[in-house]
């Protein structure tokens, strides 16, 4: 992975960073890399995520799917980071697009015709849920365990479970000896793409998982107590100083139509990770060339809040344009569409300097398992560094409880302290007709 | 449509809005809804947007996809405004998912991989770009028209083309005689939804476009000179009142998979026409219930500079639940997805006043053609007032040309002030191995 970091400086941007700054910053970057590999040596919760390239055996993933092996797809049921690392995997990597599905929501339309238009005997279920409980998770996996026996398929013979010790999944995994993988110890589910918890699906569709696994212990290895030798920690430092700077936003905009579930992993990463005691960069999504006829102006011309990280693999297999027949259109003859991306990528990334507007430069070498696997990890550290810079708690995610507490007790039709804050909240409502 | 602004008033939330300083906005409201009808009346630029569902010809439409007519699905070449429109129509209101494919990336990858999964001679063609020379479209459109003549399938009998009167588009459909429709004058593309520019798809897949146009008729009898008596205008109003409190983000979260789109049109809507002069809010798309596990712990523990907008249908089709066989699980028993996902939503919402975080509420009443094209004006309306409000360019975006340029100068080879400034531009590169 490389980086570059040039068109973030206080010398290209405002806001920006001084490399006086950055100097400084670096002695901070070695004490928390020290502070990060004590973390992996010792396991610690949240840092041993850190480890999974070196300890998660492709072997153990390869045996529990073997049952499988032959589905042509593979429905996950999950949310979060219970999805999205599996997502953002077979996104990239996988031969056939829609091989993975994933049931992230209990939008009860969406989940129907997801499940309508499945030939569920050539589809593998793969369910994660580390508590077994998760109620979105629990609720899809209800349903399309009945969608699978009113078809007369044997769900137990499709299913793989990923989750943890105890639960409803675990005691159903074992009254039916279902084939189960653990969710790892000490990992929060946004750190986990690199486990049983991101690789089942890939594993299932064939991909190179062993591939992904060297491409972590890769970006583990460049690791350094410099930002100026760690691609993972220069990205992750600069954000960092970006934000003290003002750019509260990171745009996340992969110039890979591949990339884009990449953008949401990233933006789970980041909100749940950093996102608390009133900071956090908000990252949004977006993707190039197409949102540059959607949030480029605003990005070059707006607030002066956002830094643009932009993403991209710097080879791809190519597609010639054909010769046009009109004089207007005769700059494109001869080119093909990864030359003009490709022109389009190097144009957008120096108009935000030209507007005196920061942006980051992360590329990989290529679409392929080894640079993806580099790719998550490097990001997850960065992630890592940003919190610990930060002094914030990267590895929970306190306020999400209320939410799931309420819910429970509007489903469960108790009255309690949530409850009561949702009858009494202020309300103050436009274009209400008689019938309500 | 109706929406809740209690949850975003400064009794309830920070950064919130006094109904104070709200009284004092609406005389600024009523100033702006004669400026924006005065503009509806003379067609002015920008404003005529807001007549569209009076002016579209639906009849038109269906007339021009007559030949299409028997498609199973449409492939749109365009990009941007040009694209987002109809993506939105379709993925709400298509029976079929998957029935319309958006070409509006050159990925190359990724246009290959679309084209090998269609079945080209039973896919329309929707082509669309206003200039006619949009380089993205088209250099799809090429390599489009190549695979229509490689799989023998004659693609002048499977197109629409809709582009203005003029261009290398126009010419072609001359020379072909094509079925062609009208980029209507004075209208941005990001306006355009409820025109030719965003009805061809789902006239094709026989969507009620009639109905999308009487809902855009219906919002449009909404807008009142009072933002109490008009939903869009209080949507508007607030975000603009949210904006000047700090609010410099705004995360729109359906919660609905069908609305997804929705969030990446709303999202050029809002980007490109307010992102000016140092200011507009930051659209962040997410989706509900999902990233209830992925961006709520930064909505209400990250920085104040975010309010939430939850949009969602008042009725769904449902899912029941089937019976849970563990007692951690027992409180799902007897509900189904929608009461899930409806009670998450509640639970959600009052989550951010909870924590003294702003959230606007927008309900649809079901996700039917008539409140699809209610939304679509609705929050056109909105953005105009926010506008006007803010006094910005709202129907121009000046900011994009220089990478359009830049992006042309780079595949022609040529040097111009924009190659001068990317040729010279600061890097600091990290991670760089010999090979570079």
């Amino acid at each position: 992975m490389h980086v570059d970091i040039g068109a973030a400086l206080a010398s290209a941007a405002d806001p920006g960073v001084e490399r006086a700054t950055l100097d400084d910053l670096d002695e901070r970057v070695a004490a928390a890399h020290d502070r990060i590999e004590q973390g992996m040596d010792d396991d610690e919760f949240g840092y041993a995520s850190l480890n999974l390239p070196e300890v998660t055996d492709a072997a153990v993933i390869r045996d529990a799917v073997a049952p499988v092996a032959d589905a042509e797809s593979v429905i996950t049921v999950g949310i979060g980071g219970s999805a999205l690392g599996a997502k953002t995997i077979t996104e990239a990597l996988a031969d056939e697009p829609g091989s993975h599905v994933v049931l992230d929501n209990v939008d009860p339309e969406h989940v129907r015709r997801t499940l309508d238009g499945l030939s569920l005997a050539d589809t593998a279920i793969n369910v994660v849920s580390r508590s077994g409980t998760t109620a979105e998770t629990l609720a899809n996996f209800l349903v399309v365990r009945e969608a699978y026996e009113n078809r007369g398929v044997d769900w137990t013979e499709r299913i793989v479970v990923t989750t943890g010790e105890s639960g409803p999944l675990r005691a159903l995994a074992d009254q039916h000896d279902l084939p189960t993988l653990p969710v790892p110890e000490g990992v929060p589910g946004r750190f986990s793409a690199l486990s049983a918890v991101g690789l089942v699906p890939p594993a299932i569709l064939d991909i190179d998982i062993e591939g992904l696994l060297a491409g972590g212990r890769k970006a583990a290895d460049d690791l350094a107590p410099s930002l100026y030798d760690s691609p993972a920690y220069a990205y992750g430092a600069m954000t960092y100083a970006l934000e003290e700077a003002g750019a509260t936003v990171n745009a996340v905009m992969p110039y890979a139509e591949r990339l884009e579930s990449f953008g949401e992993w990233f933006a789970q990463l980041w909100a749940e990770s950093l996102g608390k005691d009133g900071r956090g960069q908000t990252p949004a999504r977006a993707l190039g060339a197409t949102d540059q006829h959607s949030q480029l102006q605003l990005y070059r011309a707006g607030h002066r809040d956002k830094v643009v990280t932009f993403v991209r693999p710097r080879e791809r297999a190519d597609v010639a344009i054909p010769n046009p027949d009109h004089e207007d259109l005769s700059y494109l003859a001869g080119t093909d569409l990864g030359g003009l991306i490709d022109a389009e990528y190097e144009a957008t990334v120096a108009s935000l300097p030209a507007a005196e507007r920061p942006a980051l430069e992360v590329e990989i070498d290529r679409l392929d398992a080894e640079s993806v696997g580099e790719l998550l990890y490097a990001m997850e550290a960065a992630c890592v560094l940003v919190g610990e810079l930060a002094d914030v708690e990267t590895f929970t995610q306190p306020a999400v409880e209320w939410g799931k507490n309420a819910t429970r007790a509007l489903i469960r039709g108790e009255a309690t302290d949530e409850t009561a804050v949702i009858d009494e909240r202020e309300r103050l409502r436009i274009g209400e007709t008689e019938s309500l």
